[in-house]
């Protein structure tokens, strides 16, 4: 058995089933031994951001990290900017790094370049294979470094020889990360804080945003009226009907700063203290508000759910004292094709048990989550490290992880352009995605960043370097170009039609929404 | 003045007037200053790869450098593998990215990561800009940097705040560096080794790949017998009728060590000993034949022209003593459309001072320069670091910086679809680049690495893995939504004329060439 064979064998033995992979010449034997491990499902990416997205998306989903395969420095460089949105979402990924064999190395052929550097900018843990009959142990650490807590990038890289060469071994899976518990001396402080009569407010966020966290955060808020917020962009919040609904913290600071006015407490919960996403001049960073004290209930590696759900109880409030969403859904919209009216309309037609991949950025921030409200239970996932070109990847890999689910991914033009040979690979898997692309024609989110940050915004060359007209982009020829059944819609009567259509067929579709800039 | 206004100006004083770029927010001011600063052009792409690709072709055809613009560490990351090219090929770029304010790295936002550990896997100088008045100076440096001699990466990290702050001033261009001449003894150790009966072969690269330096090369191989090879990817090659013609080195080990068979002393001329592109079980890296000496002329910083010049003459060559290519132009191909045939259509019709980029990886690797060697005199710019996505972002810089030339890009399927998204910018600024698309639905060339590096290439999941097939791609419409006019041919007589055509026409044109996989 030779090192890739062991590699793969260790993974999936280790749960880890699903590899995303754009391979080159330096990881043709991890290829090859895909057939002899039948547990090893491999799926072909167009380009490398497109694998490490899926990857982030199939973990959200799955609760378990997916494999990537890449080729050397260059194929990283282009998986980068994913496993950015990984790492700040805190997502595990098996991050594995094709390499010129170790005695190549020295000759500095043409794809030499150093690859844990880049590496390191992403990835929690490197390591460096060096032997073919370590490989498979290499394989299993990483595995047990990818999944935490907290959920990481690890990066192992893989020199061709040491896949190639003969004397690999089948790892065991090892143990995995537990989170840490807090301590009931805290529990009882954060209580007695929300008891004190003070202005305050619970920041929850990361692991506490599936059910059992949100149900016991919002018996804490009904039981101590405290404010219950959570960060702005989630790696995976469960929302809809019955759900606990929870209010997002804004992405535009003068907008937090007014949902947290007057807060004295703010209690994090797996969540970081809130910050402006850029900086501006002449406008703070730190937003929190003068006078409040931030306290950290529980960190990224505790456990965060068991904390609430203590809190919950030590604040007195009754297991059913949690809030539960109304089944409310808008009508049809009909008029017009805007933003909001193709919101309204996905609010009005979302199946049960849906993922939204969220990438509508301008478009789809505001109306998205205000129509799907009260839609029936689905999970959210959002852009969490703020690198474009995230949501059609997401998609992709959480349509993998959940095959008998609907993914809509709200989209925009801007976005969909650095990613867009993800809908070539839902096509050839088939998967049920249906891609709402917001077409306003301009990177309308610069355009109102380039006034915020106070840059004289008048001259034509700037706004040109903002506009995405000329030549308009046609997303229907691009879909369908890639594989992807496509139609645009132009006014609200056709969006629910088509949407309805794509909810009822099997297989990727997209819908080109030719929607007027907000902006 | 604020900082970002002065880093323009001090770019455009520097003779840096063409700005790649693909913003965000932390580069706002920078775009806004755009208008201030007529000189300078500021070209928009939807990726980054695009960005950094379009700047190497550009800096290959104008002899000095564009400046990229990115946005933080993801937007470097997605323009990485491009800028690994750029080093390789030694092209100039001064590649600004922007951060986040200085007084903001501290509070982690979405978009913190660490630039310069990412950056420095590419360039040669890295440097944070700290201070608003010392930013045109920066700049000033970074062009100095980016010139060399060799050319290379400079990369210029401006957080926002130094951007924006008032109290920029404008740099004075620095003095280049130049080349070292090449000691005279070393010549005449070099003529004594050419003139002493042994066999004797010249591997010329880099800065000597235009008529000059090939002319000098040429007439040294006619007087001494010593064979003339060219490295296998060379960022410039000038070629056709009239010049001397030269043998490039081949990629596959095997090739190239026919090439080198019996060669005892091989000269250096700005190129490196050659070695394998990758490593392969039981086949040398190494390519540099048992017994051969290697010798080395001129060093990348060194005035290989002039080396080659004084060589010659040493030599006794006469000054009318090298070889011209003849002008000879196969016939109009008629027939089923293979990559023979429209690789020998392209030698047919081929322009006067045509620019090709070559990414046709297998389909045109023997074809393309076989049918063109006697065509009107052209340049040929390959794939410098073996990361594909290079062909069509280098045809769009080269079409920039030679607004009157045809280039043509020879690309493949697979290539073409890591940066697709050049074609939008062709469309935008009306570029003169005709882009024939090899499709041929595989990635031809891992099924021969598959085979090459040894692996049991048999089962139905690896050949999957690289296969393009399922759903075909349709590159037609891929262009057409890019706003690119596009056709596709399938026999030898439609090809022909649509590429006939395409001469004839302004702006852009992709011919999509269905052709059978040679592989």
């Amino acid at each position: 058995m030779n090192g890739a064979h062991a590699l793969i064998r260790t993974l999936a033995g280790c749960g880890v089933d699903t590899c995303f992979m754009n391979p080159g010449t330096s990881e043709m034997h991890f290829v090859s031994a895909l057939d002899s491990v039948p547990e090893m499902r491999g799926v072909l990416a167009l380009f490398e951001g497109v694998a490490t997205g899926a990857a982030d998306g199939y973990a959200r989903m799955a609760g378990r990290p997916a494999a990537v395969l890449l080729h050397l420095g260059p194929g990283l460089g282009n998986g980068l900017a994913n496993l950015h949105n990984a790492r700040k979402g805190k997502v595990p990924i098996v991050n594995i790094v094709g390499d010129h064999a170790t005695y190549h190395k020295r000759f500095n052929a043409q794809l030499e370049s150093d690859i844990d550097t880049v590496a390191r900018n992403v990835s929690s843990w490197v390591r460096w294979a060096l032997r073919s009959d370590d490989l498979g142990a290499d394989g299993a650490d990483a595995v047990e470094a990818a999944m935490g807590p907290p959920g990481q990038v690890a990066t192992l890289i893989v020199p061709a020889d040491v896949s190639w060469l003969d004397g690999g071994r089948v790892a065991a899976p090892r143990a995995l990360g537990t989170r840490s518990p807090v301590a009931d001396a805290l529990i009882a402080d954060v209580a007695a804080l929300l008891g004190s009569g003070e202005s305050c407010a619970l920041l929850v966020g990361g692991a506490a945003l599936r059910k059992r966290g949100l149900v016991a955060a919002s018996r804490v808020a009904n039981a101590t009226r405290a404010k219950l917020l959570c960060e702005t962009f989630p790696a995976r919040l469960e929302r809809g009907a019955g759900l606990p609904p929870v209010e997002r913290l804004a992405y535009l600071g003068e907008f937090a700063m007014m949902q947290l006015d007057g807060i004295k407490h703010l209690v994090l919960v797996d969540a970081k203290a809130p910050v402006s996403f850029f900086a501006y001049p002449g406008k703070p960073s730190d937003l929190v508000p003068d006078g409040c004290t931030v306290h950290l209930l529980a960190r990224d590696t505790d456990d965060a759910v068991g904390a609430l759900e203590a809190l919950a109880n030590a604040t007195g409030a009754a297991t059913d004292a949690a809030s539960a969403q109304a089944a409310v859904r808008p009508d049809r919209p009909t008029g017009p094709l805007t933003a909001e009216s193709a919101c309204q309309a996905i609010g009005a037609l979302l199946p049960d048990g849906a993922i939204v991949s969220d990438e509508g950025n301008t478009t789809s921030a505001l109306f998205g989550p205000m129509f799907t409200a009260g839609a029936p239970p689905h999970d959210w996932l959002c852009l969490t490290g703020g690198a474009i070109g995230q949501g059609l990847p997401v998609a992709t890999g959480a349509a993998l992880a959940c095959p008998d689910r609907t993914v809509v991914c709200l989209e925009s033009d801007g976005s969909a352009l650095y990613t867009i040979q993800s809908l070539w690979t839902q096509a050839r898997e088939g998967l049920n995605v249906i891609t709402v692309l917001f077409n306003n024609r301009s990177y309308a989110v610069l355009n109102m960043e380039l006034s915020r940050v106070g840059a004289q915004a008048g001259g034509p060359k700037a706004r040109n370097m903002l506009d995405l007209h000329r030549p308009d982009l046609d997303f229907v020829q691009l879909a369908t170009g890639l594989g992807v059944p496509a139609t645009r819609a132009t006014t609200a009567e056709e969006f629910c039609a088509q949407f309805a259509r794509a909810i009822a067929a099997p297989g990727p579709a997209l819908i080109e929404a030719v929607v007027p800039s907000l902006l």
